[in-house]
C-alpha cells in the first residue's frame, strides 16, 4: 500500500517494524494450549493482506506525536484491531461462501463451516481479552462500540441482498456501518492514544473514516474488473451473492427502462453456483458511465480525507505517509 | 429450575425481579436504530431457556452477601453471560445444523447460516461493549479469558468429531472449557462483586463449574432419551453429528468387541439426514448401563456443588437455592 517513493524512508522501516510486533503480538495472543486451535490460528495467519488496520492506528499515532516512541497501548490496540479484522474476513466466507481467500484455502472449504464460526469466535474473544489489558476500560468501549456497528452493517447489507432497488444512501449507510466505522476507530484511538488535541484526534477519525469508504468501493470495482490472480480471492462474489454495489445502483438507476431490463434479467440469472458474467455486466455498466462514476466518488473521498489530515497535522513524515496511503487506495488493483 | 419448596418465598420472588431487570437491560442494550436488527434480536429472545447463568451470578452475590442489595456491577455482569450464552445458542445452531430449538424455528433455518453468524456476532459484541461499561477492566478480561475457554472447547469437540476413540479425559476437558467455564465465572464473578472472601470465590466457583459439568452430562443423556416434545428442541444431534458423549464413550470402553462392533455399525450409519436411532441405541447402552454410570457421574458431581457450597457459605436462603438448584440439575427433564 505505500507508495514507491517512501517506501524506502525511515518512516516506513519503523512501519515494517511495528507491523512486524503487531504480527508477535498476534500469534502470542491467540496461542492454545491444543495443538488442534494453534494449528487453525496458523492457517488464519494466512489470510493476512495489507494489514491497513494496524497501519493506520500506528501512522495516526506517529502522525500526531513525530517526536515520541510508539506508545504500548497502541501497539495493543494495533493488534486487537486486526484481530477483529480477522475475525470479519473468516466470518465473512461464510457468509459470502467464499472458497478462495488470499491464494488459499478458506477455513470453511477446508473444515466446514462450523469450524470457521468457532475459529471467528475465538478470534473475537482474544481481540477483547487482549483490549482489556489496558487498564482504562473507555477503550474496550469504544472498540465494541464499534464492532456493535460493524455487526449492523453487516445485517443491514445482508438485509438487502436481492434488493434491485437499493439505494445510494442506503448502500453508503451499509459502507459507513461495515467498513468505514473501523478505519475511524483505528485513526482516532491512534491519534487518542499518542496524547492528540481533540480537534486533531476528530480529524484523523474522519480521514480514516473516509479512507475506509473509498477502500470499500475500489474492493467493489475490484470484484467486477479484477483479476483473480493479483486481487488473491473469489471475485464476481457480491453478484452471486445478489449484493448490489455502487457501479450498479448507479447503472440501475440511470439506464433507460430497457436497458434496466436486460440488466436485471441478467443479475436475476446469477446464482452461487456458477462463475458471475463479470464481462457482460462490465460493458453495461460502461455503457452508463458507472465504473467512472464509483471510481470518481472514491477518488473525491480520497482527496476529503488527504485534506483534511494535511489541514490539521503539522506535516512530517507520518502526516505524508497518511496522505500517500489514501492515494494508494484508489490506485490498488489488489 | 427452582425446587417447590422454594417457589414461593421471599427469594424466589427475589430472583425472579432481578430475572426480569435482566431481560430489560438485554432489550435495551441490543436495541438498534435499524428495524431489520431488532426485529432478529426480538427473534432471539424466544431462544431464553432457564437463564442458568445470570442466575447463578445473582445467587451467588446474594449468598455471599445474604442482607445486601444487589450490586449494579452484579446485575450487569448477570446480563453480559445470558448475552454470551445466548451467542454460543445462536452459533451452536450453525454448528448443528439443528432446526428447533426452544419450540421455534432456528435463526438459522429461517435466515440462513449468515444472518445466524452475524447475530451472534452482535450479541457477542454487545456482551463485550455492555461488560466494559463497568470501570474495572479486569472484569472484561476475565470475561473474555472464559470466552477464549469456551471456544477452544469448542475447536476441540469439532477435531474430535467422528471419533470414536474418544476417551473419558478428553471428553471432561471439552465439556469443562466448554460448559462449566461459563458457569464457573458466573458464580466467581458474583461473589467477587459482592465483595466475598477469597475463600468463598474459589468455593462458589468450584461449584458452579461442578454444577456446568452435571449439567452438560444431563444434557447429553436428554439428547439421548428426552422427548422432543418437553425438552424444546432437536434431539438426537448429537448422534446425528457424530459427537461421541459420556454414555457411548462409557459403552465403547466397556462392551465386548462384538456389541462394540455392532453399536459402531449402527453409529456410522447415521447421518445428518435422518433421525437418529435413538430408541435402539438406548437398549445397546442400558446393557452396559452406560446411561446409569453417567447418570451417576452428574449426580456425584452434584452432590459435591452442593456440599462445597454449604460448607464455604454461613448458610441462609441463598445458599440452599444453590443447592436447591445443583439438585434440580440431575432431575430436570428439559
Amino acid at each position: 500500500m505505500l507508495t514507491p517513493t517512501l517506501a524506502d524512508s525511515p518512516i516506513h522501516q519503523r512501519m515494517a517494524e511495528e507491523l512486524s510486533r503487531v504480527e508477535s503480538r498476534f500469534r502470542a495472543e491467540l496461542y492454545s494450549d491444543l495443538d488442534c486451535v494453534n494449528e487453525l490460528v496458523s492457517y488464519v495467519e494466512r489470510y493476512r493482506g495489507k494489514m491497513l488496520r494496524p497501519t493506520l492506528v500506528i501512522v495516526a499515532g506517529l502522525a500526531a506525536k513525530p517526536d515520541e516512541d510508539v506508545a504500548e497501548p497502541l501497539r495493543i490496540v494495533a493488534t486487537v484491531v486486526e484481530m477483529v479484522h480477522m475475525a470479519t474476513l473468516v466470518h465473512d466466507d461464510i457468509l459470502d461462501e467464499a472458497d478462495v481467500r488470499r491464494r488459499g484455502h478458506t477455513v470453511n472449504h477446508l473444515s466446514g463451516n462450523e469450524v470457521a464460526v468457532m475459529l471467528g469466535d475465538y478470534l473475537i474473544s482474544h481481540a477483547y481479552h487482549l483490549c482489556s489489558s489496558l487498564d482504562d476500560a473507555s477503550i474496550s468501549r469504544r472498540v465494541a462500540a464499534t464492532t456493535n456497528v460493524v455487526c449492523e452493517g453487516e445485517l443491514l447489507q445482508l438485509s438487502n441482498r436481492h434488493n434491485w432497488s437499493l439505494d445510494e444512501p442506503t448502500y453508503f449507510d451499509i459502507i459507513r456501518r461495515k467498513t468505514a466505522s473501523l478505519c475511524g476507530l483505528c485513526c482516532h484511538l491512534g491519534a487518542l492514544l499518542s496524547g492528540a488535541e481533540p480537534g486533531v484526534v476528530a480529524a484523523l477519525e474522519r480521514y480514516g473514516e473516509r479512507v475506509g469508504v473509498a477502500f470499500q468501493i475500489v474492493d467493489d470495482l475490484l470484484d467486477l474488473t479484477g483479476d483473480e490472480a493479483v486481487v488473491g480471492k473469489s471475485l464476481g462474489r457480491d453478484l452471486q451473492k445478489q449484493k448490489l454495489t455502487l457501479p450498479l445502483i448507479h447503472h440501475l438507476s440511470t439506464a433507460d427502462p430497457e436497458q434496466r431490463r436486460s440488466t436485471l434479467g441478467l443479475l436475476s440469472d446469477v446464482s452461487e453456483d456458477q462463475p458471475a458474467p463479470r464481462g457482460m455486466l462490465r460493458g453495461l455498466l460502461e455503457g452508463t458511465g458507472s465504473m467512472a462514476y464509483a471510481r470518481g466518488h472514491a477518488e473525491r473521498l480520497v482527496t476529503e480525507a488527504r485534506d483534511a489530515v494535511l489541514e490539521a497535522l503539522p506535516g512530517g513524515p507520518a502526516a505524508e505517509l497518511l496522505a500517500g496511503l489514501a492515494e494508494a487506495i484508489t490506485q490498488r488493483d489488489r
